[in-house]
């Protein structure tokens, strides 16, 4: 089973910069540890992080053939990009829409998101747990069958 | 460590009504499953459902000494109720907010909740398997001692 | 065929309060009168009445393996209850909302109702004599057996 | 006695156009038991439809003398046309408004209606029966004499 | 100088409906009146009614050519008619709008006009002497020959 | 009879800015004809311009005893001010609203006044005889003796 | 196969009134053109144009059992009709609609549509060229026998 | 004279949950001291606390003979209860509406209140003294006899 | 301890206005009776009433440093003066914000105050009385310390 | 003559992603087939795609000099960038919006377009057949010489 | 070239009132500061500030024929008065816009400018500085003679 | 000190397109101007433009630790760019945002900023003297060594 993790616009930023806000773990050691844990499950975990949108769409689109479901933290372009929405839409992959602060308690602009109606499921607010709980519940989720 | 699962309105008929929305899992089976996991965690759980509003705040206003945190799904008080949100911050225990289905992608009016913006996290869209990654949550948050 | 006729918030109050706006038959006149019409159709009808939306939410689950069909006046309810409409969708019962009143001649925060697009159909206006269309129309409605 | 029943735009096609939507009762076969119905309740009944809002209007205008009540399902000028609302207003015959699918589950700009708050009532959702509960409930509103 | 009156629907209702609200003049004899005073400042004034919007349309269109100004009480089509404004941009002829009741004091969705923003002016409220202080108000406007 | 007319902010410009919106004829010759025009009518009309609310609400108060109506061209303070509004009201003397342009053709901010409601009527767009309008018909409103 | 042309209120008035928005096509020289064109498509062309949505709705009730495909430019009434909308979707009649003028550039009331959510597609702003393509587009879609 | 005071959800915590937003004193301490002054303004003080929106209503329904005026903190239901709001219209009992904190200063969701529009008057912000001045204002408004 | 009682614009015309909104009482016997009670107090109070705004900030301003609190009614600048919020927040003084009549129960325009959200508390519907419970509010704020 | 045809995110999946939304056929085989047909009518077709917001902006800048027209399928950016709008503004060619989908008939997010206020006009709904008729429209534009 | 600096209600409390948030320059150091870098500049500066708006307006009036560009930082009246804006308009003198603080981090009222939309330019969030950066803005745009 | 200037989407195109609107100035010139003014300051300026959202925030990412303050004009992204603010807050490097034109007098969708409320200030309208403005106002604020 392959797994994709893709990190949106500012996540290379992690454990760098507000950390009152986000913690210190930077993202290497976050997908390092996620990685093992994937490795536990007998599950092959890939690693993906831009800053741009079309890259990411891109991204997307190759994972196509190769990949069983998406983890995926989009960043600011959860709240704007409709274009990443139909790019994980178009590749039909089953992903689950994950965040490490708790969305709902920031800006108005941030409780709006183009990925969650169609996801599987949302996890928030975890910190970098937050990527854990996502990868255990898109497992459970693939090996339902559904 | 005590952690307290609460459910709120309509959660008794779980595995009975609508299955294709909610599957054919009984809340009885998921608290039976989650306290065993619990205790495989050192953790004591206690389950309460309730479909009265007034009954979930006295129960949480009870939980104030001996709870170290909170589980709730509040089913339809959470677009509806600020009166639980008051409970919950009155007794300053710290909470995760979970749901069986994945709420954004159901009626607008379930798109607003009273409950997510002072919890912990959310946890939302993962059938039964949400009250584990919700109880994963709360502990690693309480283990971290934040 | 069994009917359950649900009363909601301050229904108790008919005939006494605000007599010039809903009239002076009281709850019990109107219960009494329709029992009997409806006994005439050869139906049963249980009457029910609470002022607390817990106790109309169990009152519903409980009669989901007896009942065909629910008459429900939700009063205030109506306009706030979500956990009343998952209640009513939860136990598949087919059932009709009726008001004494015109409720769009109203208050703008009784304009929305949670009831009336998963409802069978509405009845509102004609005063005590609501009841009776509202069961006429659930009663053809079950007959025709759609 | 006499009682008016309006039909609105398309309502011509019913039982032809959209039978899952609307059944397959042709408006002639209704209108025709409505008027046996009304004659067994030793009442008038006179039917009109119009495709055009200038032709109701003119319609009720001319009924000003000598109708005592009116049914009126106004199709899709129930939600665009002030100038039958003023018309109803203007000759001052008390009406009932009427539909025969249930409005509040279609689409939004149906929940809006320029009639109701000014009407005796409202029946909507019970297909052809619509027809007969609100003749039923105008004749009961007559006859009490309000 | 010829001057066109058109008045929309429910206004040959004048005198009979509604007299609080607007008064026991007929159309008949606000027209009468109407014209002894236009043929006193030298105009030919032609009056129109019709509660039909397609007819309203056709009179303008047929205005064309012999018409110097247009004296408008749409009625309720004021608030609901991009095909009369259209009508009227379409002939290029210069019009004034009116009402008899003071429309700001009505119902919320009486205060939209489709056709105030691109009319020479507006008069409101004055009871039928709206329809004279309009026809002073064309008057001048096309006696300064703008 | 006695008439107060008030002019409010910016309308001492009037002839001189903006010229093409607002026409050349300056506030003091429209004040100076419309004298005459009243005294031709046996009305004394009493004229005051201010930039300031608060006098405007001064000179409203002070016209309390001796003014049988007003005429007001509020200009900006229309669209902002609740206070003359009030002392309008406060003095129960009946006012038309008048204005020079067509405000419905302006700025969105300016098709809301606090004045509208509460007018005998409003006239607007037909310039400087806009004035003249507004007192004829203010004039037939205190005639009439309602 | 036999195609229908629908035009709204104030096309007759096409290459007479606002030419600069418009153009100077006559609507008889559109349709004249659009026939020529059909013919060497091998298809029927019918065209009807009204001012009234009552005549509309009675063309597109009649054209029920003789039209493979509507055209329609619904002018004003695109915006304001729902009981066209009813009308179309009444006969399941695949139709295209179309507009002379980018009807996106024009005032906001302009942009909501109540036909274009159910039609096989939409075209504007093309001038004349319009209704070519629209013809072509449902041509095509015919063709492809969806 | 007998008063009613009405402590809605969560009051039961007061002097224990939040004191920095709410103060240090318990409710029972208020209610005595209440009590204390009432009866040194010779009327008597009846006091009810319960977190069930249902008990509520039920003890306004039982206080409908005894009771001249009601004091009532709502708490969160103030916002959400349309159904507390018809208990006090239907029994006609003038009341108070009083608030600890100045809601006007908290979330947006605060800001609504179901109850005030009706009530006699409102008191908000002066912490555990808000219960006095409330006191002072209803029997004020009794003896004035209104 | 020094306490100034600010009125804005009309409350002059207290108890000479629209008696039936605000009763008979004139503001100077307001003002007297309350310096009467706040001497009884220990208090000096100094009473202010103006229509212009700016007046009010002068004098909001002239009081920064001999006054401890100030009792605002601000008439209709409660609904549309920032400056006045401001200014009251420019000096730093504690202030009571106080309304004769219920503010919630009248039109949609007075729902929004610039005030209330920076007072100390709100006091609204009691009639002169307001004035009393005010400053009793004040002093028990001003004692406490806070 | 050049033509050049853009298309946004995701259209390089056309064919392969969602079939049933969008038809079999391959952006490849679309633009071979559009190219042919450019041919036939002597105009010279280039085609673009891109998932990248920038570089669609930057392949619109280094058209300016050599492109006569734009046929362009923006995708999701038609409904979120404003950076495409600006660039298709700043290089002063004259543009087609198309979609292969009735985008009127999808999600609300989909219903607001950047582009079409500007573009020459609009085609859409069509499916691949929308490619064609674009064109046409453009070049019709282009050869008129507006 | 003569330069007139307008300060609006409660600038003359700068440097006294809020100083953490608009810092201790007070207003008439920043004005002297402001004239001695305008003589430098070769330019003459005039100063004015009023807590009225009435007064302001007739301010700028009277600059109508010796002044040549505006500075105005009017303080709360930027975000309530249509009055002031009207009377820059009026006089046709170039006007800047600006303020001490960061507007757009406020509250939600003063992110609304009646002012900006016709200034050459607005400066926002420099501090006492921002009144330098305005009058070189307004120098270079007078210089430019545009 | 190290200022690194940002120019966003289309800002290449400068001098170049829509010069009616943005002047004749080339970017480059402007550049080279703030420069030369840079040093004359003794300031290193670094200038950058892309088209692209991602590379923007790359940029803005390894400005992090040799970079003092930034000035950004964002073009379009400003309007519907989330991940550029986060991109900024995430280095912590104060800003100021500007804009060659008076972003508040264009189309709606350019009144809302996603980097203004965090900025130091905003500078706009002052075509390409704006960039001088916003550097000086830049350098202002650090030299305070706020």
């Amino acid at each position: 089973m392959n797994i994709l993790l893709i990190n949106g616009p500012n996540l290379n930023l992690l454990g760098i910069r507000e950390k009152s806000l986000y913690g210190s773990t930077t993202l290497e050691s976050i997908e390092k540890e996620l990685v093992k844990k994937a490795i536990s499950e007998n599950v092959s975990l890939e690693c993906f992080q831009s800053n741009s949108e079309g890259e990411i769409i891109d991204c997307i689109h190759s994972s196509k053939t190769k990949i069983n479901g998406i983890l995926i933290n989009a960043g600011a372009y959860t709240h704007t990009s409709i274009a990443i929405r139909d790019a994980l839409l178009g590749v039909s992959i089953p992903y689950v829409e994950l965040h490490l602060s708790n969305t709902s308690s920031r800006e108005p602009f941030r409780q709006k998101s183009f990925l969650s109606d169609r996801a599987i499921g949302v996890v928030s607010g975890f910190g970098a747990y937050s990527y854990y709980l996502a990868m255990k519940g898109l497992l459970d989720y693939l090996q339902r069958g559904r």
